[in-house]
């Protein structure tokens, strides 16, 4: 039993260390290597996952588990060893569902899908993109069938990104926001000009105030990174290897919130517990838990009256062109204006939801085949103009704005909003137990909100399910009513326009 | 046997494709990974040796070599094809002598051994180093009994960077070195000071002058880079992903002949010929074909009058301050001054053989047991007095100062030699063809140079053994009478200090 053990955790330490690897090829793919590598570096990321999927659907893994289940059921369901044999028999069986084959060729289906996708978004031209759509939702209804029988074919999907979820759940959540954000947004939606929101802000000035950011909210530059890409993102290649990527332009603040953001999903996987280190418990639970990090130190925090009475001295002096005449409470204003806009990632706090919600609503329509790949962009358009209350222009600024369909990614747009919804709930959680948090806030002392998050969220990894940590760390499950409250409270006390 | 050839192309692809991934994780780590990052990266590293040589010494290869070697006996000698079916079956065979077992051991020693070398140098201390390097050396000769019976046991290793090269011929070639180059030292060393050597040379302006030296060598920076690192070196990552490192210091210019060295590196591989992509034969032909163009570059073409003709302007516009005043003549002296001096990597053209030759010296008497590790130190030190004239004060500046034995890298040293010698048969061969050659240089044009070993030595790859690129390139083979005469020439026709 002890030897199955050691041997269970040397196979996933390979394991763990195939998937950074992997990773490692991806971060240096969009932030440093040179264009020249793309095709060579296409054929390392193909070998690396054939080699990874191998490992992983390994028959070994079934031998150990029978070994090792009554082990595991007679520890205490909260102990490192009995979490790593669950989770890793619940990868295990999900991963042999699905053939090489299928795995292989959706794989490169979605690089291609996703160059198609560039070439057409930046043609405005959906018809372009329209095959390799097709392709993909096929492939992913392929995909499903391996897992069937199933309740609804949308649940399949969305259990890679939020393990236990159920669609039905989603719905009824987002029943209850539906109509709320859009009276928010017909309420609030302004069309307000914030002229010094323009800059100037020379760019190594953005950086530097995004490094001091993601310095105070706990991040050490011996175990942190922070390069520039395209398209921002985080990954960890170890508990010391935090990698946040980010993007800058000198008409607009927004690199200091995509800073704040991905600083959230870093400091999330840096505060794993190292006892989980290279073992597949050493990561962020679900998509949800780790929106809800990035939103709740972009947004909750970084968007806070009390954040920017301490940050924004920092901002004034350091632009002092556009910003110096510019009071506080204008500068928080415009930093939380609400607008109808057509872009999900610039959008606002309270407008966001709603670019959500029709992307949740249109999956689970293609993937159950009531809409075609063909009337997507109408059912966009349509349903847009429904929500938002203004209409598309084209595909570019429309259906075609995203790169998470071209790659499949069917099933992780709702736990963006789930993450925002979650994040306030966790902030409550939090006036409650630090009494004086929004004083910190205000001092720049971030200490006592991350080590509570360190160590109620970020400590566990994926020990648990995404149900049993949320419930954990806020003591029920996901509810939208202090999310609402929150941008009530926001929109109605700030003074106005 | 054509399918048996696509299953080896498709083998030896994918063998490619870990061997660049294993490279990325290395570059990586001594350009940009935090420091954080040391134990997962070690753990990744381990992982990735581990599976590359399962896929190395795999049996498939045996049988595909059965097939196929009727077919690439029947195609001419410098065909594609053939030489894939002839270097690949090589590298297997080799590969197989070693048992995985004492591979996995002593890639796990050569990392803790580094690890001990970096302290023991830093505290200038042979003894705390000395266990390590006794391990290593006694697992070298157990490297080299898996090659039993052998000629000379120092063959063995020298196969591995100059497959075909055997120790006595590299001893009858620095035997008509050594006394030659210590009669040129004896007779030009000097201890006159050139200050404005010192700068300062501010670092920013330093790197932007590398990249215009790589750019005009021929090197497009969509398929290069150029980062900082502590021990500068190059790694292709593919044909169109070429990474140089360099180094630098405010009061030295040592980074220019860095960049141009690293240069020479990348342009060599970067010109391999586009049908060996992603086979083993899409790389440098040997160590020394490698420092062949690396010192060609910094040093034939790089310390040369005809390139400062060109270059020196350049300088002293961007250093007014310690080289405004300072004639082309001076500075070109400085940058060959020959030096009696302890360390290899500072060292000049002349004296920088009799480094070489010292470490070859005791490398062969260390491997065959004639001389003890703990016996090193004292020997190194007896030598390099008779060699150089001087007499070393600390091991920091003697015995520990490169990490090459650390590694176990026993056999590499004297291939910097040989193609510090080879790089000059080059440049003769060269005169030849471009007549105007030294003109072009002062014009700051190096196209057809560049052409020229692209078409001769960079395109062949490892399509042919080194002995036969050298053959093809110098009509002949490594000869130490046009390096001795360049030497002379140099040195005598310069201006008088």
């Amino acid at each position: 039993m002890e030897q199955a053990l050691t041997e269970l955790k040397e196979r996933l330490g390979k394991l763990t260390d195939l998937r950074r690897t992997q990773a490692l090829l991806a971060w240096d793919m969009t932030v440093f290597m040179p264009p020249g590598g793309a095709p060579t570096r296409a054929a390392q990321l193909g070998t690396m996952e054939e080699i990874t999927h191998a490992h992983v659907v390994d028959d070994r893994f079934g031998e150990l588990f029978v070994e090792l289940e009554p082990y595991a059921a007679s520890l205490p369901h909260d102990s490192d060893d009995a979490a790593l044999v669950r989770v890793a028999q619940r990868d295990w069986n999900r991963a042999r569902r699905v053939p090489a084959a299928l795995a292989v060729e959706f794989a490169k289906a979605a690089a291609e899908s996703y160059e198609m996708w560039v070439k057409a978004r930046e043609a405005s031209d959906f018809a372009a993109f329209r095959p390799s759509l097709e392709r993909i939702v096929d492939l992913r209804r392929q995909y499903i069938e391996c897992f069937a029988p199933y309740d609804d074919a949308y649940d399949v999907l969305l259990e890679d990104y939020e393990p236990g979820m159920r669609t039905s759940e989603i719905r009824e959540v987002f029943s209850v926001l539906t109509p709320a954000l859009r009276a928010l947004v017909a309420e609030h939606a302004s069309e307000e000009d914030d002229p010094f929101m323009r800059g100037p802000f020379p760019i190594a000035a953005q950086e530097a105030l995004s490094r001091e950011l993601v310095e105070a909210f706990g991040a050490s530059w011996d175990q942190f990174r922070l390069d520039k890409t395209v398209h921002p993102f985080e990954v960890a290649l170890g508990l010391g290897d935090i990698r946040l990527t980010s993007r800058y332009a000198e008409d607009d603040l927004l690199s200091l919130f995509t800073a704040m953001h991905e600083a959230g999903h870093g400091i999330y996987e840096w505060g794993v517990s190292p006892t989980l280190e290279r073992t597949p418990l050493c990561e962020g639970v679900s998509a949800t838990l780790h929106e809800s990090q990035s939103r709740l130190w972009e947004n909750v925090v970084g968007r806070s009256l009390p954040f920017w009475r301490w940050f924004y001295p920092r901002l004034q002096e350091t632009f002092p062109g556009p910003l110096g005449d510019v009071p506080l409470d204008d500068f928080h204003r415009a930093a939380n204006r609400v607008r109808r806009s057509f872009i999900r990632v610039d959008a606002d706090e309270t407008s966001y939801g709603l670019h959500i919600i029709l992307r949740f609503e249109l999956e689970q329509e293609l993937i159950s085949g009531r809409l075609s790949v063909a009337d997507l962009p109408d059912a966009w358009n349509t349903r847009f103009e429904e929500l938002m209350g203004i209409s598309v222009p084209n595909d570019a600024l429309g259906v075609l704005q995203d790169a998470h369909w071209s790659d499949g990614g069917f099933g992780y747009f709702p736990t963006y909003l789930l993450g925002t919804v979650l994040s306030v709930q966790i902030w409550k959680r939090m006036r409650d137990v630090i009494p004086d948090l929004e004083e910190q806030i205000e001092r720049g002392e971030f200490g006592p909100l991350h080590a509570w998050l360190r160590e109620n969220i970020y400590a566990l990894g994926r020990k648990f399910t995404p149900a049993e940590t949320i419930e954990r760390a806020v003591g029920g499950p996901i509810d939208p009513q202090p999310y609402l409250a929150y941008l009530g409270e926001k929109l109605e006390t700030r003074a106005p326009a």
